[in-house]
């Protein structure tokens, strides 16, 4: 048996990321940069006036000096002369400061009579200006490649004049159910069938990880259907099986795979829950064979396929994020294989958060499975705990996952 | 001046879900229910086996005893009879269990011989079943209404037999940028003009929320392109504006849209990054008027638009979610105006959040902003507190705001 980090380890080393493709900005959120942007205009790109106000020059704006306004510039309209002593330019947040003037004096502190201004409070050089690229200069780089793109840098690219982006191509995962057993939601049940949960978990799994999830039909526990896959994933980035339990996990999906060339590692992992995980490459297309019980495939796929997707979109191999959590009851000591027990959080009186591992870890049991917010990370042979320890958790509930 | 909390207040208590509409399941990832899933078949359906084995009668598998195979049960293919003592039948995990037999014998604990199974461990009655609806029965309410749909809750409708699910549609909202000065990226940047940066990150703002952004063209400062918009916005839940600070910051907007019939509430906010804050109704469509500088527009839309399009989506009225932060740096005392500072997260020793507020707070820095992981919320006349002092935060990081 190997651990989950080495699995993962070689999973991940095996992977290169996507190339880059433009999108447009509208279409750039939640994408990953693959080049960095930089600034393709200075911001603020000329001095400009942080307040409403008056233009001056300040050693001229003496408290009780009347100016002659020359004229207004609202943001937009920028006023092209060169402002001489005496006079003073109305200006509004953002308006480009005149040559020739080198203060505002904020509306609050002024009087206006018809087309002279009286200084209440004396201008400061200097004072209330936002200095041309205060914000970011020409050539700037602001955000770097490998960043999930949020609204604010949605914001700043649009700041920095930049229409389209570059971002990782998303990864086409191929996901696919095998099993004599499986039928699609909604299509008559036979007796003995279960619906297929799996595919669709999975998918909705890999469009939370950023990748661009391609569910194949149903393929019977049939040599021939299972050998036609290997065309069925040209152009895919990954292919991801799961099932082939009623014939021995993976045994058939091998065998019929394998003679289309499929170079496969097969590992027992020492995890819980958690079947033999299949890995390999068929053709350029990587392969993941999760298992078939719903709850095992969707932590392999948290623990293993999550990361996967990360690396084909540029981000350096790691481990899903774990937090720290306080045990809010005691958890028996584990055996060998690491385990993950699903868990309730709840926020502490210091704000921190407390978990509440499920009485019941059946692995048959979805529905817990779906209401977990997180995972307690137990290594092999973890000492009993009591509530209060600290224990590492991977958060499910801000995922998507 | 208004608190942040009553205006939230006023906007949410105005605003009423969307209604509901079918979705494919596997549109459904991140959508938010509209009525509660209940399960349409029950999980197991019948008493199945948790292992690979043998169904036998437990009194008749005592250790030594050799049964005849009456044949092999694979998942999805049933056996009809009903197991008599003396006799086993092959299964794998998931088959069901053939009426009369009551245990299942482990393979590992199994010597096989032809079509004779010889016990090495004795069965115990009951013992490697999953009972039929261990997991849920028909009928069992397995998602609650309002619910966002993660990829695990996909998996459960999946094996609930639901191939569509119902979901709040996506509230459409419509963003109007205004203003002389502005240009759409990409295109000719004329002297004194600037970028729109808040459309593009109030529309990736709006999807991050779960909303259907519709990006208005850009209104010069017009009245009659403004009384237009007042048609362009059929069938919205809500109009966003930002800008039309050249000529008092939403002056010219109101009284354009006021001639089409706007009914507005105009509030100075007692905050900080923040301008004044309009809030109407333009027949039946939600008017929220933010602010023109970008920082102050982001600041306000985290606090009042999120939530309020997670109103239309049918969650209870609700600001923000918030946690407790550690202070890596001292804090001045605050003023009257609520302050929102914006800060970088680091991980502190015993697992939980530092906060780092930015030297420079100055709300024309959108760099800064995008730089940002949280929001330090210093409520009015908040005391100066020193590193290691607790802060609430809003995270930024997790939101892909």
């Amino acid at each position: 048996m190997i651990s989950v980090d080495e699995a993962r380890t070689r999973i991940l080393s095996s992977l290169r990321p996507t190339g880059p493709e433009i999108v447009p900005l509208a279409e750039a959120w939640n994408r990953i940069t693959a080049a960095p942007i930089h600034a393709r205009l200075t911001q603020p790109p000329r001095d400009v006036s942080a307040m409403d106000g008056y233009a001056v020059v300040a050693t001229d704006a003496i408290l009780g000096a009347t100016l002659h306004v020359v004229g207004s510039a609202p943001a937009g309209h920028p006023w092209d002369g060169t402002l001489q002593k005496g006079n003073a330019l109305r200006l509004f947040t953002g308006s480009i400061l005149p040559d020739g003037a080198d203060a505002v004096v904020i509306q609050e502190n002024t009087s206006r009579d018809g087309e002279s201004v009286t200084i209440t409070e004396a201008a400061t050089s200097g004072r209330h200006i936002r200095r041309a690229g205060q914000d970011f200069a020409a050539g700037d780089m602001l955000l770097p490649t490998c960043k999930r793109l949020n609204a604010r840098d949605i914001g700043l690219a649009a700041a920095a004049n930049h229409p389209w982006m570059t971002v990782h191509r998303r990864p086409r995962i191929a996901i696919l159910a095998t099993g004599d057993e499986i039928a699609m939601p909604g299509e008559p049940i036979p007796a003995g069938s279960i619906v297929s949960s799996n595919s669709h978990a999975l998918a909705a799994l890999v469009r939370a990880a950023g990748g661009d999830p391609v569910v194949l039909p149903v393929v019977a526990d049939d040599r021939a259907a299972l050998m036609a896959v290997a065309d069925a994933i040209a152009g895919m980035d990954m292919l991801v099986t799961t099932g082939g339990a009623s014939v021995g996990e993976h045994d058939l999906v091998q065998e019929a795979l394998g003679a289309r060339g499929l170079k496969i590692d097969f590992w027992q992992i020492a995890m819980r829950p958690g079947k033999p995980l299949m890995f390999g490459q068929l053709g350029p297309v990587a392969m993941l064979g999760l298992p078939g019980n719903p709850v095992s495939s969707l932590v392999c796929a948290i623990l293993f396929l999550v990361p996967a997707i990360a690396v084909l979109l540029g981000q350096p191999p790691a481990p899903p994020p774990t937090v720290q959590a306080k045990l809010g009851a005691p958890v028996a000591a584990n055996d060998h294989r690491a385990d993950h027990l699903r868990a309730k959080l709840a926020t502490g009186a210091d704000g921190g958060p407390i978990v509440m591992p499920f009485a019941r870890q059946d692995s048959a049991m979805l529905r817990v499975m779906a209401q977990a917010d997180a995972l307690v990370l137990r290594g092999p042979h973890a000492p009993a705990l009591v509530a209060g320890d600290m224990v590492e958790i991977i958060r499910l509930d801000a995922l998507g996952l």
